[in-house]
């Protein structure tokens, strides 16, 4: 393998993505957002954090500002063409953290922009966020305390909602990366689908689809990369229904269902991506079961264009499992949002019997349709799909 | 490989946590603690959260008390003796979230415990945070709003400072829980170590460890385990002073300098360990490199006792680099806090120059001494270890 070094790539600005930011704080009545969340960060500058101490500024004049810690500005060069500002959040001279360190390079900022007396939307609503690294740091409140204590006319509002609609859209070079990131795992599926065997656990199982990841994940176009694999087999493949994928020591046998589920991450955008094997040959039940799984995504991907409601797709996929009988076994939503968010289902929009969303072009989400049956077995079939003039691309196709 | 299920756990209380916590409470004047990240619902209750959503609430008459989605039950009863209420932070009947779908049993159980006019502990200030889940719900300010619009009596009290030092100290429990974790990972570098060579990439090697540790996180203690590893090689290894790590795809070439470097979890509880490898035999300059590392930790080790300041340990090592031209090499302190935390250079005890620290049996922290040359490469040693009566315990010892 070659010694390849991406860190030489270029940025460049997302000028699609400015202008709905920019449009989206006239709309909101803000003058300007900032955000501290990783995945906020990247909406707005294009860098996605590693820490989760950066706090992203973005004005309606289209100022891009980042505030970071000076050991991620390489990595920030790369990815983002805002303005950079460094601070320490330690040293060997004191100590001190992010919230002290960025107080002065942040004051500086809203100044500098004219902002003392602004509308500023921020961060105030709880959420799901997709995590940039196993240790992050979180503002809490004080990011919020010290600028109403500095500036008084400042009013501070909510900028959850707006940043939520902005993230379910893509731009075309944010899609560009949703292909790339969807290719690497759908790559590593392909190839480790002929690599696990009975015998194996299901941790060595979901190691092997992840190993198949990392040699994916050599791509030159991609700067950073993490996956999870998780390998779901049996009796255990039923527990899949909940919010959260758990591979166990369970060993794989002749017959079983091997559910792999997969969140990953390229360079900032998530995947989420489910598929089904049977230890050897499909018996009747279990063939009963895919076939209708089949259908159902079908069914659901040809629901989907732009204009039509999020609910109807949602409809589409459950009438078909309703019609093999299999209605009650579907226990979740036929899909939500991933991109920047994974593994939350309030991401918008929400492919759920209630929600009010409807589809436009450029919204990114999975269609996961299922089948659960206590004391027997789970089988899930989950695809990363887009939104486009026609209908629907599938990013997971394979 | 036998088909094992650790999912018959029997938690058991840990009456020296309770005893602490109380102590805590009364002595900060408290009269409950309530939060929400995963970490202190751990601290307070013995149960990791993955989607962090979770709530506990932790009185100073020893009632321990946990808010959690329902899909999490089966896996906190193993880990937990709080009491327990679930909550459905979704379903197919209405589109809801946590914040939403935990507010009644929340507010119930505040009323329950006669909380309507007490002084009660949250997280209120920044700080670096482990993750428990690729995807983690914040709750951001809205649990504090809750409780403030509902009891106008209650007073809300940051208890940030508490928690972090009752994180610092572990019990016996908590210390057998990280002698497992840190056991684990110890024995996937033992493992690992033979299994790389020159011409693999660093995210190959990174794997390779990783699958490693895999195998080990199959001892039937551990419920449940993630780890991170990173390797990083020959100039890459200078980068490796950032407070974070990255593993790029720099092929491995005989002479270079190797390091490993691990982040990992059993049921909670992080370790963080690196060593430092060379692609065949040390060359004078590496020798001397290593050694003056190892020197510098033994120095650091013999500082260490219930009662010696943290900044005297960090002096030991820093001295002994000094004494071998390498001080300005020495980028960072010493060590930090680890166990609850991981990568977290503020988690007590700092082992800096400038700490005020004091050390106490059961405090665990890390003890990285490391050279960082520009244009040569970088050596770390970081191992885990814990105050005894009588000194240190290296809980990495390999």
């Amino acid at each position: 393998m070659a010694d390849i070094d991406s860190d030489s790539r270029n940025p460049e600005l997302d000028s699609e993505n400015r202008d709905r930011i920019v449009g989206s704080l006239k709309a909101n009545n803000l003058d300007a957002v900032l955000c501290s969340l990783p995945i906020h960060v990247l909406l707005l500058t294009g860098y996605w954090p590693v820490m989760a101490n950066s706090v992203a500024l973005f004005t309606r004049d289209a100022e891009m500002h980042l505030l970071l810690p000076e050991d991620e500005a390489e990595l920030a060069h790369q990815m983002s063409v805002a303005q950079q500002t460094t601070f320490r959040p330690g040293s060997l001279d004191r100590i001190t953290d992010a919230k002290t360190a960025i107080t002065k390079p942040l004051l500086h900022l809203v100044r500098g922009l004219g902002l003392e007396r602004a509308r500023i939307g921020m961060e105030l609503s709880g959420a799901a966020h997709a995590t940039s690294y196993l240790s992050q740091y979180s503002y809490e409140t004080t990011l919020e305390g010290m600028i109403e204590d500095k500036f008084g006319g400042i009013k501070i509002a909510s900028a959850d909602q707006m940043l939520r609609y902005l993230e379910s859209i893509k731009t075309s070079m944010q899609m560009e990366a949703m292909r790339l990131s969807c290719r690497v795992a759908s790559e590593a599926y392909k190839r480790a689908r002929t690599r696990w065997q009975a015998g194996m656990t299901e941790a060595m199982v979901a190691e092997t689809f992840r190993g198949s990841y990392s040699e994916q994940a050599l791509d030159p176009k991609v700067l950073r990369s993490v996956a999870y694999f998780f390998c779901m087999s049996g009796e255990n493949s039923v527990k899949a229904a909940a919010a959260y994928a758990r591979t166990r020591r369970r060993q794989i046998q002749q017959g079983d269902i091997v559910m792999i589920h997969c969140n990953s991450n390229v360079d900032g955008y998530w995947t989420d991506i489910t598929r089904t094997y049977v230890c050897g040959e499909l018996n009747a039940k279990q063939r009963q079961m895919s076939g209708a799984i089949k259908e159902a995504r079908l069914a659901a991907l040809a629901a989907i264009s732009p204009g039509a409601r999020a609910a109807d797709v949602d409809r589409a996929a459950r009438e078909v499992l309703n019609q093999h009988g299999f209605g009650d076994a579907f226990k979740h939503a036929t899909g939500h949002g991933v991109g920047f968010s994974a593994a939350n289902h309030n991401a918008v929009p929400r492919i759920h019997p209630k929600s009010q969303d409807t589809l436009e072009v450029g919204m990114t989400f999975n269609i996961e349709p299922a089948i659960y049956l206590e004391d027997y077995g789970g089988m899930r079939h989950c695809d990363v799909v887009s939104v486009t003039k026609n209908g629907a691309e599938v990013l997971s196709a394979f």
